[in-house]
């Protein structure tokens, strides 16, 4: 099962190396890893989503929190969570089907940002399942290029979602 | 300078280590990082912000190049490029400061994601210039959370963007 871990830590030289090293000195092989800043300077959160069970992500905590670099670490994968992707599409459209592709642009509330005679490139927000979709969605025109930028993931407050609405 | 690298890359166990290591065994603190599938099945892309002169750059991307998981490494810093990042923000408010934050989120078109009696948490695409800005405005309110995904670059195919019209 997929799992999703929030690693916060002090932004210094190597910390990446480390956790990385962590991961791939057990044979994890991570799916997708989002760093960025946080609202305190010279800390930063790290999204890690990657296959393992309970019990090896416990062990994997466990030699995370043992770095000095690390801040905390949080296990979201069974919390309800806001999970996000932001991904940019460039898509071959001559002017012809340009319309076409505008309009499932507009149904996914995807946004144009290039053009040219030869492409369209735009930038979609989602959750990882509206992101599949859209992409199987263009597949039918030619894909010139994607780069997504892995998942992040925020604690909902009032700790209800859909899955959380399942399981009652 | 800030620099960015685009880095394609066979999806192994181990690829981010190695690559995270020759970073850091040279000093190179990372800005961002972002990791995520592309177009084909396998193969993913590293978007990497850090700051370095010209000449290292040139060092590092060599050293990459010989790196056997690496297809391809483009330094995408002098390219007209549309870069994006994405940032989820939670934001202390009662009530009464709703609308206040509701207005913000309009002006910079950020979405309100999730909502309770203390909080109101937004999700904001932007370049790094309004993530930024936003960030800024939302200081004034207390900010709960911040998770960012590291900036995402993809080349404007008709090589023209706002830096590269300066340079005329």
């Amino acid at each position: 099962m997929k799992k999703t871990l929030s690693i916060t830590v002090f932004n210094e030289s190597g910390v990446l190396t480390r956790i990385s090293t962590m991961f791939s000195s057990r044979g994890f092989n991570i799916e997708s890893i989002a760093v960025g800043p946080t609202e305190t300077p010279g800390i930063s959160k790290i999204i890690i989503i990657l296959p393992a069970d309970t019990y090896t992500l416990e062990q994997v905590i466990k030699q995370l929190n043992k770095l000095v670099q690390v801040i905390e670490v949080k296990d979201l994968s069974s919390c309800p969570c806001v999970e996000r992707e932001l991904m940019l599409i460039k898509i071959k459209a001559s002017p012809i089907h340009r319309s076409e592709i505008i309009e499932i642009a507009e149904i996914f509330k995807a946004r144009i940002v290039d053009l040219s005679d030869i492409s369209i490139t735009m930038e979609v927000t989602g959750d990882p399942g509206k992101i599949v979709t859209i992409q199987e969605l263009l597949k039918r025109y030619t894909i010139l290029e994607i780069v997504r930028s892995g998942k992040i993931s925020i604690q909902r407050e009032l700790g209800i979602n859909t899955e959380f609405l399942k399981n009652l």
